[in-house]
């Protein structure tokens, strides 16, 4: 990949986010070529060329500096650091209509003050604290995979239940196999393992992409699934919330979404409590149950009858494997986030992960036979988890805490979606994959733009599938899996290149891996396929398909913009070169245009500007009849006739099509020569009174921006009144 | 009015259209100060101030110009007309784009290829071409206005049908009223009446608006009543078009705004045919129908039992007759018209206008006569004039003619308002009372904008209606009649006011047809209130109320821009004004700031440009991190620091926040400097590219748009691929 070509230096960098991404240095080759464009670089001299106010605004003395405009006085505003170096401080961010301060406020009311690029900080987390943050995910994910696999089950009647168990036992050694792989990838890439670095570093560009769109399209569904399941053990408690499904969902996101804005360190160690709450409230259900069912011997109640409702084949026992997959999500999070452990990071994180998969399979497998041995049946309405809960708590408020700690983690781990989404986007956009404008921290330092893409994207897909968690999953697995593999194949790529000591026992491990997740990629989009799966079988092509297209432009765009050194000998007597390949002064030849309508203080203050700048200058009038422009030449004369004058006659009256070719037709005719258009621009003071002018100024402006060698400038006249 | 200030001649434009009326003429005092501004201009003399190409693009030579651009080419563009005047040809015209240009051809396809300015025509009409033209909206009106009047008074029951008698001898004497009290206007107003200008000259201002929103109201509904009973004709003959009303309505709106936008002289005399045939079908009717009764001796067939949907009140009756008062719509035409007759114009116009009341009292009297011999009742479904067309024509193509001729001078009657709607608007952009773009002459002559509007407007109301006539009746009257009253009352004051030979019958006279109107506006207005006359009560001051602040922003503007005599004396040494109210030359002081986010060859094209205008200039860094700054700060002096620059450290990570306070901190500083500032704009080749960049430069010349001062020029590297 791109980025890889520096080496290590690079390979530090991976998992480093800082705002001064968004400004790249300079190549060596580039720094070298602006040295040789400089040493003929010659302004022309002239007298004044000493600037006529302090660029530092007189900040340098004491007191404050002087002012026209009240409260949007510079005091305060900026601050010298050094010579030549300002500092702008708050009230320099400060919008300045007053609709824009309006907002401002209720934007800092809403998601809090800025913060400083200074305030960037990387903490370190015990494995205590690390433990539940990363595991939510991890953890969540049982409150729907069992119940999403059981669904799948029951349509083939109550008998098929009882496959839940072996299906529970490949379940159980997937989560092994896979866990034990992404324990290798970690001490392999310890400053951070995400599946589009492993993979796109090993594998190469489209891999890595593709594991990028897998993951992103996970992190979507993550935060729909969650949400949904979310809501739906709340629903499961309070029956009657649940008419408003779909509103408490697209309200719980747009609450991730302004906590997300305001910037996780505010809450800090409050996402260890829900976790812990969860594990302790279902562990609490297992102990119960286990001793309830040990009383009569395990003998499992049967399940009610349910008919098939479609036959129990091949099909649907693959399908219930796949959603019951999906209780695996978030197995990655740890290898994602190496770097913030404690020293010695990745002892402690691979340490950590080791937890995380005991207490998955423990959960898990517990669940799964507790649900068969009280023959629960999933119901719509109610969680399977919810009835286990009423069931085993019939009374108290157990039950009640149970279904609040798994909400609680439901969101934490949509929230974990939301850490890692940005994140993805600012790799992705580092490397010119994904438009630049997710490089920009916002004044909170988040990354603003990848949060609300996010949080747009989940609400949208929540509110299509009607906050239905089952409707949801089958689009859920395949992204997920498609990371997994492609991340464990890159590990295997990556053992064979490396041949560190015990490399074979580590492939076999990591293929293993590999081959599993690609199995369950298979199953669930084959089996899944009609029932969503197909949606992200197209999306994860069209979104690396985007993903090119994207590096190609920026590509594109740095190589014609880069710095080159400049020809050998090519002086001044050469033949010159066209108007924008000109980077030095002394090549650049001007002709002033002035289009004017008609004489009043804004074109006569244009015409001035144009003149002051004492290049040759040229007047443009465009008449919609020969008597008008005889009429305007005699009041041009009147005036004094100062700049030489061209009327052009447009008989259909058009006036932006004729300028436009006019303009094109000078420039064919001269193309060295760099034409300035000077457009005087009244600026309106209410938004109502556009639609009263023609707005030519902006009709003008687009219609010159194809011209090559074409500079459009706008003089303003401000309005009073 | 405004423009009345320069008395006969004003009046005199009262009536002309040109292209030339977007760009008004200077007026004496302005001309004045405009010498006296151009005597103190001095710019700077300097070499190379000869212009570097030939503005006439070499077209005084023989053969085509260079060009490099193919068919861009300005060969045949442009014909030199005199020195130093161009003219611009069709194909200077073209769009740039590949899809402007297929646009542009698919528009030619429908409205024809462009007209020259030379092409207006002023046609002068013969009294045999002018009755059936002028008189389609009048006579139209008895198409619907019968049945409106029935449709009120059957709900009182079949008894109260009888009632149509008295109401019809009422309706007669009021045309005749208001017709004299017309034929009155036509001769002082020989250079056109409409009632805005009518209005306007002898009531005021805003009596003048308040006509004119009557009149705008009564010509899109002109549009919308007729077009709906147009098709109510075509569905009364073929009722297998009735669920299709609306959309057939919508394409007959959409037919005719092509077809005026083509614009109508295309069509000439075609326009004759519908009114005759109509006149002569509805006269066949009469006859045929009178024989009949007479054959009977006249005893009326008593009308279908029909039970009384509410009581026979005074309210109800007065409804009836507003209702059948849209009969004598479009009474207004000819007096707007005069200037269209041939001499002695007034004379025959008043003629025209005399025939017209006439045919319209037969058709109207002997209409509702033959309805109520006939026993006729209002039948949802099917037209009365439909039934009355079967009953008196069973069999034959008698019938099928009345229908077609019926529905064609309804679509003719929605013609006229589709001329004259759009000159109203021109007549009121003039006066400054309505946008400026309504003066724009389109490519076809025809004014585009407002035929747009109307059919727009009228279109939506039809569609909001469900193109049923008999909902859009309570809003006609309304607006109608507001603009007879004003009109009349109007007249009642010139006589008062101009005294001349039999002044007192005359102001009687008008004074009559005022009051009748203004009784018909109250009827409607009152009886009608509760049916839709409120929009029209609303919409009416809501028009004026908005026509009058569009006024008071151009006069506002007016004044801002106007010229003035430059203050005697104001010579260079004193203390020199604030940059935008710097007219001269010499008066401008510069200072160029060039924004660089990182040096490549876009900026280095900007910083060039900057360099070679020759004034001091500064480059600006805004840098999200002091680390940012000092390698910022190191590449500049890597390329020479050619040029001085200053620094900003945005914490906050904002661009062009502070950089906007930045500029106008300075500006606060030296508000005599004018800040010159120089983006460079990186031009995309593909629409898609754009979100894949922040558009520093388009958030940067928003956010400093509002700066007194700030010039904005965009230096642009156009992308080769």
């Amino acid at each position: 990949m791109g980025r890889r070509s520096g080496g290590d230096d690079a390979a530090e960098r991976g998992t480093v986010v800082t705002p001064s991404a968004e400004f790249p240095a300079l190549s060596p080759e580039e720094l070298a070529a602006l040295g040789r464009i400089g040493e003929r670089w010659r302004s022309p001299a002239r007298p004044g060329q000493e600037l006529p106010v302090d660029p530092t605004l007189g900040r340098s003395r004491r007191g404050p500096a002087p002012s026209r405009f009240g409260r949007l006085a510079p005091i305060e505003m900026f601050t010298v650091e050094e010579p030549d170096e300002l500092c702008a401080t708050e009230p320099a961010h400060a919008p300045r209509t007053r609709l824009g301060r309006g907002l401002g406020r209720l934007r800092r009311a809403v998601i809090g003050p800025p913060l400083s690029s200074a305030a960037v900080l990387y903490e370190r987390m015990r494995k205590l604290v690390a433990l539940p943050i990363l595991s939510s995910d991890l953890l969540s994910s049982v409150a729907y995979g069992p119940e999403a696999m059981l669904t799948v089950l029951v349509l083939g009647g109550s008998g098929a239940l009882g496959l839940s168990l072996p299906l529970a036992v490949l379940l159980v050694v997937l989560m092994i196999a896979v866990g034990a792989s992404y324990r290798q990838t970690i001490p392999a890439y310890p400053h951070g393992a995400g599946s589009y670095i492993v993979a796109g570093d090993n594998l190469g560009r489209t891999p890595g992409l593709a594991a990028a769109a897998g993951l992103m399209l996970d992190y979507v569904l993550t935060v729909s699934v969650s949400v949904a399941a979310g809501v739906h053990a709340v629903t499961s408690a309070l029956p009657g919330l649940r008419p408003v499904t779909v509103p408490l969902g697209v309200l719980v996101i747009a609450v991730l979404l302004a906590g997300n804005l305001r910037g996780v360190r505010t809450a800090g160690n409050i996402f260890v409590l829900p976790t812990y709450a969860f594990v302790v409230a279902v562990l609490a259900v297992l102990v119960v149950g286990y001793l309830r069912a040990a009383g009569r011997g395990f003998a499992p109640v049967p399940p009610p009858q349910v008919p098939a409702a479609e036959g129990l084949g091949l099909l649907l026992i693959l399908r219930a494997f796949a959603s019951g997959a999906v209780s695996m999500t978030g197995i990655e999070a740890v290898s994602n986030a190496v770097p913030a452990f404690r020293p010695t990071e990745w002892r402690n994180a691979r340490t950590t992960l080791g937890w995380m998969v005991g207490m998955l399979v423990v959960v898990f497998a517990g669940l799964i036979v507790l649900i068969h041995l009280n023959g629960l049946v999933p119901r719509p309405g109610e969680t399977i988890l919810s009835q286990l809960g009423r069931l085993t708590f019939p009374s108290g408020p157990w039950y009640g805490l149970l279904q609040a700690a798994t909400a609680l983690i439901l969101l934490l781990a949509a929230n974990t979606a939301f850490n890692d989404f940005p994140r993805l986007l600012f790799f992705m956009a580092r490397d010119g994959h994904a438009p630049r404008r997710f490089l920009h921290m916002g004044d909170r330092l988040a990354f603003s733009n990848g949060l609300v893409a996010l949080a747009t994207v989940a609400a949208l897909i929540f509110v299509a599938f009607g906050g239905r968690t089952e409707s949801l999953i089958p689009l859920y697995a395949v992204g997920v899996f498609l990371a997994f593999t492609l991340s464990q194949a890159g590990m295997v790529v990556h053992w064979r290149r490396r041949r560190g000591a015990g490399w074979r026992y580590r492939l076999i491990l990591n293929a293993t891996g590999a081959t599993l997740s690609a199995l369950v990629l298979l199953t669930a989009a084959v089996a899944k396929f009609a029932e969503g799966a197909w949606v992200v079988v197209v999306a994860v092509p069209l979104l690396v398909f985007v993903f090119d297209r994207i590096h190609r432009h920026y590509a594109t765009l740095h190589r014609a913009l880069a710095l080159h050194p400049p020809p050998a000998g090519a002086g001044a007597a050469q033949r010159p070169p066209p108007a924008e390949g000109q980077e030095l002064p002394q090549q650049v030849r001007h002709l002033v245009i002035v289009p004017v309508a008609r004489l009043n203080l804004a074109s006569l203050r244009a015409l001035a500007y144009a003149a002051s700048l004492g290049q040759p200058t040229l007047a443009v009038h465009i008449a919609p009849e020969d008597e008008e422009a005889d009429r305007f030449r005699e009041e041009w004369r009147a005036w004094g006739d100062h700049v030489r004058l061209e009327i052009i006659v447009s008989p259909y009256r058009a006036v932006t099509g004729p300028l436009a070719h006019y303009l094109d037709a000078l420039h064919a005719s001269r193309p060295e020569l760099t034409l300035t258009v000077i457009v005087p621009e009244v600026v309106l003071r209410r938004r109502w009174h556009r639609p009263l002018h023609s707005r030519v100024d902006q009709r003008l402006r687009t219609a010159l921006r194809a011209l090559p060698g074409v500079v459009v400038t706008s003089v303003p006249v401000h309005l009073s009144e």
